[in-house]
């Protein structure tokens, strides 16, 4: 095994548990462990999986072994056998971790919740996967910011970009939340225009011309994007479709087949089988994409549990500095995933996006 | 009382109890009766607040009567003791009403239910209260048509519109309903962009660059509308601001003071003793409205159950012909209803307002 | 004025602010002021409604002022202005400032929110207003709690009830809060079996045999409570709806209305022109409570942002000692206020309640 | 393949979906077909599972073609072609279909929606798979009375259970709908008292004395149930859940895991990596419930989506008439589902379960 990729998970909550999951079926990686400081379900679930249970906090493993949790040792003791650490801790804590990673000899992930000069780069692998070979740390951007850089990367790469203006609606807590962090029958604007999305697609894609604003509905799983693009030309929609459809990890999605709603998306990724439902794919509605002149207005959705995880599986490999060719990860971490460029029309997979790329390449 | 404009309103539900209640409290009206088909409590309760309650049906008068409603006679009976009949029946019903309101003789005012053709004219009083003076007829656009002509008119009457998209996020149904009408945790994007109000605007406003998308949120009560619009010259936030507080019916609220989301308004007008809650104004988010050069970004509350009202008493007016002066018009039912500039600065009322408006015109 | 009972609100929320304006439309009573420590918009409409302001701590004084709250003074000069002050506060302060009520020699109302000890007194008017009477302090109980002894009083009263098993379905948070209080598209059971209610009841009611278990679902307005009560012997419907109908503050509402729903009936209060839209009575569905040999089944509404407004406005009455008779005070406070025995049968309101009571006694 | 149960699904929806996966699983049985007449996502995603496609309605075929669709034949092909179908059609259609599979000698398994009489046998494995050995026909009970079934059954078989009295908390429609069937921000209370649930559980279990209430709250996954059991006599805690503990098909959840509402389990469920996030087993709360002298009150989950999912399978066995003992029937199906008896303590697995039972038997 030790010519595999070692990786280590801080933090096994939503998305923690969900890169630990997408490590274990890479066929260049293997799980080393996850670390955490609870004692609840989420832990005691990891150890029905077998995985290797860390304690983030050396002070917390009493506490865990205690509550029935089977501890193998502490962070340090995982970060000894690791080469690559996915930080999945909460928002700021990610930022204090990076220094003991480094003194370690560890190579670090950071997630969107970091600021950017925290790790100094940010990554999305399909725009900037070259510029992290071989670095010590990247921070891997939210998922909005994500599924941002993939879709107006697409229409950069294809030359049709000016201006983009993107209003977002989000969720307001994820579906596992019950304890009174929600918000109930009401929409919350952000008191600040424009929002922080925007920006932070520019650490990616630092010459985009773009402005998000955000409000949170009430509903828990998935935001639903709504984007006003100013074209640099009169186009069709077929050129539009066609740009989106030559970038990797935007699946295409339909009124026409019965998926109207955010919710017709998750049920699909259910019926489809995704482990725990997981969607990693921005899912573009096909058939509501309109394009008048140089306007083009278009809508998807994305997935905030799991959007991230198939570009962390590519920061891994980016860091690891293994694979220098960010199409050839890319189309690794799909085809190992399962991932699909369309859910319902005949048995297209990743792979043949893969093919598709290549040929539009 | 023969110096009054004698109104009736025919369907007693969202729209129709709320107009039946502003009819009463102006001073230049009054109520002849409403009439509807229901047996159920919504009926029940004008019997219980002594209006005179008429069958819409003939065919139900007896039922009506048999379910304890005191039914004074048919729809016919009300028409004959009435100069405008205000039909807030539900969609579709109006355009078939509107025969037998001009065989009675009776001016009829149609919702935004129906199409602009039926009645051949649509109305929002700001925008063009003169060109309904003496018709027969005239249609009170929807909740969010009147919304949009009220702010991209105010824009535009202070030359700063070029063109305007706006997404709105709609409620789902509305906050009575109980028979399974609703949508839940999800969001529901149109199934075609444009979405029909930017065009419905253009119905008041005909020369409107304007272009809408919506969605359904899973919230019942009120609309929001983030609306992005290109300026005709560079402007400052004031300029943008004043253009908004010279128009009527736009009132301005403040994330400051913790009107920070749309059941945050809500209560507020609850604080403030308005009659079933309800907000007549557009309520502009002051502190949030953005412009970086001659781009202005903002978000407003949309009341959809009550928006209309004052616009239908107005149109009351004008089809009557009583009052020429739209802008008097507007004072008098804003005065009547205790319509506001401003919630919470002062004792700001629309009185002011219009004074304002006079000094601002 | 000096013969009408001088009262003080001690924080403008929720319960306060219905407080206020209860003891404003009571003959009997004068309002010298509430007092509180925010700047938002809820104390700034107390401002828009020219009530008397005061800073329930000093040092929150300048702050207000600042953000335009014209305040009078500080709570120490309310007290010095009034006989009795409700006590508003969040849970377990109330508790902190009875002594410093008791030392300005002011009687105090403190909340369901704090424990019996506190005050050493509990109150429900129709069941133990006479042993309150002249007291320096009592606990008005909890909005669950106050129907529990409504209803469960009723029956006792009737020599019906033998035991009381209660599920409650409890709103998750109040409809007007926006900063992520809430729990979604879930339902949390109580950790504890049983819940509070079941004892609290008993601190009024010493001798039930009452447990009550509990779930909040995720709606933002009203509880549901079910029971489940062995009664003292067979009885007919109509003996146990006849025990319902000679207590107070219970009222009827019936599925054959269209009063199918928790937010059926709160879209009837606006319809009644209910201020706030508030419920002040239990609403017992008439047409869905079903009796099996000597087994009464049943389910009620709680509005629990305004049911212990009345409670509260007798709890300052007997705490003033000015009325001895608590069946006076009761139909003084439901007629103040428009409470009904029926919200749609005919004109009944509480007096004829009131009547109906004596008749029934 | 020839001596495996030849199964057909008619009907791929909610529950048919999950029949047609448990099925493909089990090792005595084999899936030959699914039939629809729809075009949307739902039947679309079995064509990319490569499930073999038929057409329920012979007139449904050529536009399900059309749609893309890979359709097979018909249903009469179907019935050619299978032992046993499931029928998973709306509510109602089950029985017209009834006759049809008679006529084509194919033993048939009807749903909950159903009325008793139409198959004149209901089923639950546990308490009467002998009794429908060898049937033409039998209904699976729906998930309510499933779940009641299993557990009042447990209380039964232990000779606790003397009197029952339960109060359901439903969810208002499923997690996909997005179609306007919802209720938002309410609850909704059966209008009759009692709900039909406590009468079904007695067309299996004819003596028990049990009744129901019912009340629908604003979520979209999973019932939960509250009861309040006379024991036949005095027991303490671990007697009870000793109880559940010997009955299959009921695995424990605690609160002290965090573990502490519907969402709670539904997560755990994705975290184990259930199929489609399903629980098959009734969740009951050990760490709640509590027994006081000879009552004990508990409170549960039911998956509506799924739990049924087991039954159906023993029920297919039962009419097969291959497997002659319930216990094993049972046993086998859980084992080849994954179902557990405790989700986090150990590696307990339903096969653990089974031997527990006999142990406990």
């Amino acid at each position: 095994m030790s010519d595999k990729i070692r990786v280590g998970v801080n933090g096994y909550g939503v998305i923690g548990k969900r890169v630990a999951d997408a490590v274990r079926v890479q066929p260049d990686m293997e799980l080393a462990g996850v670390s955490d400081v609870t004692t609840d379900y989420r832990i005691k679930t990891a150890a029905v999986l077998d995985l290797p249970i860390f304690a983030s906090l050396p002070e917390k493993a009493a506490e865990m072994q205690a509550a029935g949790v089977p501890v193998l040792g502490t962070l340090d003791d995982l970060l000894g056998r690791i080469d690559v650490v996915v930080d999945c801790t909460p928002k700021g804590i990610g930022a204090k971790n990076l220094a003991r990673y480094r003194a370690a000899g560890v190579k670090a992930i950071l997630q969107g919740g970091e600021k950017h000069d925290v790790a100094g780069h940010s990554f999305v692998a399909q725009a900037n996967y070259a510029s992290a070979l071989g670095r010590d740390a990247t921070r891997v951007v939210s998922c909005n910011t994500t599924s941002t850089v993939r879709t107006l990367g697409a229409l950069k790469d294809a030359g049709l970009l000016r201006k983009a203006r993107g209003v977002l609606i989000r969720r307001a807590t994820d579906p596992w939340e019950a304890d009174h962090s929600g918000i109930m029958n009401t929409v919350v604007p952000e008191a600040h225009i424009p929002s922080h999305q925007g920006p932070d697609a520019q650490t990616v894609l630092p010459d985009l011309d773009v402005l998000t604003v955000a409000a949170k509905a009430c509903h828990t799983q998935c935001h639903l994007h709504y984007w006003i693009v100013e074209l640099t030309r009169t186009a069709s929609r077929d050129e539009v479709l066609g740009a989106f459809r030559q970038a990797p990890r935007i699946a295409m999605v339909r009124a026409s087949d019965g998926i109207v709603a955010l919710n017709s998306t998750v049920e699909l990724m259910r019926d489809l089988g995704r482990p725990r439902g997981d969607l990693w794919e921005v899912a573009l509605w096909e058939d509501v994409l309109a394009v008048h002149g140089h306007e083009a207005i278009y809508t998807y959705q994305v997935f905030n549990e799991a959007i991230v995880v198939p570009e962390t599986i590519d920061a891994i490999r980016a860091l690891a500095g293994r694979m220098t060719d960010g199409a050839e990860s890319i189309a690794l971490t799909d085809r190992a995933l399962g991932m699909r460029r369309d859910f319902l029309i005949g048995r297209e997979t990743a792979d043949d996006g893969a093919d598709e790329r290549s040929a539009g390449a």
